[in-house]
């Protein structure tokens, strides 16, 4: 059974959307992460049943150097072996200009790049310091704008940086604003170590709102604490419609060092249907391809609604 | 790392609280969902331990009859084995007079009833009405009232039932009246299936406040489903001060059908600490805990925090 009857309670200053476009990153923000090397036939399997659930935005693979993410070294044939459906978007994560030229001849309509909301992580992440990245992006940017190309702009460890810690929300701020300034269209915030509360996640919208209309701002939660429905509930309440997730919490195993898996989109989607906020997926749709990926990964769900739904 | 720095967010309409009193559910209603029979001995160290960790209010056991719950046969033992600390409350679950005189023989100050909100699940699970549960509840008032005994009231299936699947916050609401009415100095919300979700959670309260004092209300989530914490995020939102969970989600193995955990109090705790509600709980007290709950049961613990926390 499930909890879909709206009994509307008046509260005066939320400002709770009507829809929720939800941004499905399993395939790549989770299998980048996995162990399990998935063959490049399934992947493809694997995004044409999500294609096939509702999802109108699915992050398909990376083009960064194979020596970093063996996991996505085929995206040079996943993303053109995709069957596109209409009114989908397939983004992927594109590094650098080399990435970027990779990703068009695949056939990129959408792309996202990324950099990180401290010096020390995107010293560490990808030997660039955050002037560097800037520039990169822009680079990027620009060439995307002759193709016509949709970018998004993620922000790494906006809750906290395992190297620097605290990280403030004027800091994440300034460098939203920089990236929607040089034409990012959409800027997904992330909690890259799963260690935010609802209250910091409010703080960090209320400063990025300054310099991006909220419209154009995403929340890409870890779930690392179990934080990420709570964080996710905070910043539905002030607006925010677009929510990052990965199919049955792809993206890190449990129990393995200094892995966190994405927020379910299960357990997101359950959360929105309970709210009677639309998504346009389909429930059901969704666990059965919840239950095809734990036959990939060989691990039981680690989205707690598709535990629930499965064992029934 | 933590998440601690507090940062405040304007919000005008909200009734969130200063202090939360948590009241650790595990040794009861954890352990009498868990396969593995604790030894006695084994569970007065586990309630010793919980008593260490600032928890105020730590629910024993249960003085139903062990036909029923084998788990907690040894209630009669176990509440006068354990070492109490002053200022610690330690509850047991009362369902009759049988059970309140056991209870009163054993040292119990402070017992706890229930009643479920629908009709099918109390015959299901009690084999009485909810009039006849009443009435019984109302015989042990009149005999806790004597002893100079605190009665809290749990009401299951609050946001849903197994057999007649919605339940109306008006349909909670009365009975948790009736309850209060009773003399019961504190009701307990329990979603016993943990399927509700946030809107619904609110609405919820928002009805039974008309009936009881919110200050004298307390939620229990089952997470099930995934949504505990947004959940209480949410009814914390409306001045909600008094949160049931137990420790490493004890209360159902996540792969075994129709079982489901309660909130773990790492989880709670770890959202009240980032928010900046103060609990007392020492939150490596209470992982050590939490390790030592996992040796017992010889699983996983089921907390994602205690998770993140004990593989660094």
């Amino acid at each position: 059974m499930r909890d879909n009857i709206q009994i509307p309670v008046k509260r005066d200053n939320t400002n709770f959307p009507t829809f929720v476009r939800i941004v499905e990153v399993g395939p790549r923000d989770g299998l980048q992460n996995e162990k399990t090397i998935i063959p490049t036939a399934v992947k493809i399997d694997f995004i044409n049943r999500l294609s096939m659930t509702g999802l109108s935005t699915i992050e398909t693979t990376s083009f960064v150097s194979p020596k970093w993410i063996p996991q996505l070294a085929d995206a040079d044939v996943v993303l053109p072996g995709i069957t596109k459906q209409p009114g989908i978007r397939y983004p992927v994560l594109v590094p650098n200009i080399q990435g970027f030229e990779r990703a068009i001849s695949a056939g990129a309509k959408d792309i996202a790049v990324f950099a990180a909301a401290t010096e020390t992580f995107s010293e560490k992440n990808t030997h660039c310091s955050t002037a560097e990245t800037l520039k990169h992006i822009e680079a990027i940017l620009q060439l995307a704008n002759k193709h016509d190309i949709a970018v998004r702009g993620y922000i790494s460890c906006s809750l906290g940086c395992p190297y620097e810690g605290v990280v403030l929300p004027k800091t994440v701020a300034t460098l939203a604003g920089q990236l929607f300034q040089m034409g990012c269209t959409e800027i997904a915030l992330g909690d890259t170590l799963g260690i935010g509360t609802p209250h910091r996640a409010q703080a960090l919208i209320h400063a990025v709102v300054e310099h991006v209309p909220i419209q154009q701002l995403a929340v890409h939660f870890h779930d690392t604490y179990g934080q990420a429905l709570a964080n996710i509930y905070a910043c539905l309440e002030m607006g925010i419609a677009i929510v990052d997730s990965a199919i049955t919490g792809l993206g890190g195993c449990p129990y393995a060092k200094g892995t966190s898996g994405n927020v379910a989109t299960e357990d997101v989607v359950y959360l929105l249907d309970g709210m009677g906020i639309k998504t346009d997926v389909n429930f059901d749709a969704l666990i059965a391809v919840s239950q095809f990926v734990t036959t990939l990964t060989n691990q039981p769900p680690r989205s707690k609604v598709a535990q629930a739904r499965l064992r029934v």
